[in-house]
């Protein structure tokens, strides 16, 4: 697949605003657009956060990403989407999504700490009606957990559209926050007899198993084996 | 190590509240105490929600847990932890943690799903003052990513003790939610050509990468060749 640059008027980064300038670890944060990206398009379950009766409210749930834009899904039923509203004003949410890459394991414990790389998107959710971005925002929830997959499946019936909401948040103010490397531990800790160093996290797909009532003879398709 | 039985007096499961009881799929929601404890313990990054000047703010960070209390920690500079102030109210807080163990692939695309678990507190976070309970907590912390890890390291001296803020969360308002099994498609969708099945996710730990200052001859303890 190619990829495809950004129209000419959009910017390589986002700009920072209040929120998204940590107060610590500042040299962690990035505004970076390919890098934000690329973070969101590793994952496919997100924590979002809303408030309710005053009250945070984190949920994991799917999301994809169309361009600059993130889309979520659920019930029709479900809370933050009922909150949504079908117009109004649209539901305050931050999205979040994180990817652990390893364990740093200091010779003291005050500077033990992970490597990870994480996007917070803070915004106005809305519910989207139109039906052909509603279409392409679910596409782009079951392309996200496995690429290919969309058009790989019985699309979404009538009933099931209709049972279905959709919320869009647009990618506009924006952060990264990335750990890597290695240990970090004072000069005068490093000869004590601890082992220090770095375990590597990632994620491990295990073979897939195949539903019982699969058709006898249907072979696991390419993007699936490629996993 | 042995387990310990909870108090006589403390009852085996969580008791559900408005928010703690989903509007969709209660047939996945669970308040039992040691479910809620085993998904806990598997994990060590939560996704922390709070609000501020009336939007929430979700932020990955790592906990710890020590019976029925929840312990997350920062730099006593950073703005979830500034604001749960050193006495006061206290700041109210969502702590979510998720853990993905399959990828759901039905025929049909409104049918895919994902295998997790997760578990989602409600509640006020306190500052922890008590130099006592603080070490505790911050033991916990390092323990929960690497078991037995908090004594093979340097323990935090004055001026870390100093610089750290480490917050509470009681263990009252809580659920889990599972997924757990195959595919779920309609009966006349059974037939389609799509290849439907589960896909194991789980977490990998590669091989550990040494400190480039390590002493020579620093063997990898037991506990990290474990994982």
């Amino acid at each position: 697949m190619q990829g495809t640059l950004p129209p000419a008027s959009e910017p390589t980064a986002y700009t920072p605003t209040d929120r998204t300038v940590p107060t610590r670890s500042a040299q962690r944060a990035s505004y970076d657009r390919e890098l934000v990206h690329a973070i969101l398009d590793e994952g496919y379950v997100c924590h979002l956060g809303f408030v309710r009766d005053g009250a945070p409210v984190v949920l994991p749930t799917l999301y994809g990403r169309v361009g600059e834009r993130l889309y979520v899904h659920g019930s029709t039923g479900s809370r933050p989407l009922r909150m949504t509203g079908q117009a109004g004003p649209g539901l305050a949410v931050c999205l979040t999504v994180t990817h652990v890459d390893g364990l740093v394991l200091a010779r003291s414990a005050f500077h033990h700490s992970i490597n990870y790389r994480s996007v917070v998107v803070h915004g106005i959710a809305h519910q989207v009606t139109d039906p052909e971005e509603r279409r392409t925002a679910l596409n782009a929830l079951v392309d996200h957990v496995v690429p290919g997959r969309s058009a790989d499946s019985r699309p979404a019936n009538t009933k099931e559209l209709a049972a279905t909401a959709v919320i869009r948040l647009d990618l506009e103010e924006v952060s990264a926050k990335v750990r890597t490397g290695g240990v970090s531990d004072e000069p005068e800790d490093l000869a004590l007899p601890h082992w220090a160093g770095v375990i590597p996290v990632s994620r491990r797909y295990g073979a897939p198993l195949a539903d019982a009532a699969l058709t006898p003879g249907t072979a696991l398709p390419e993007y699936l084996a490629a996993l």
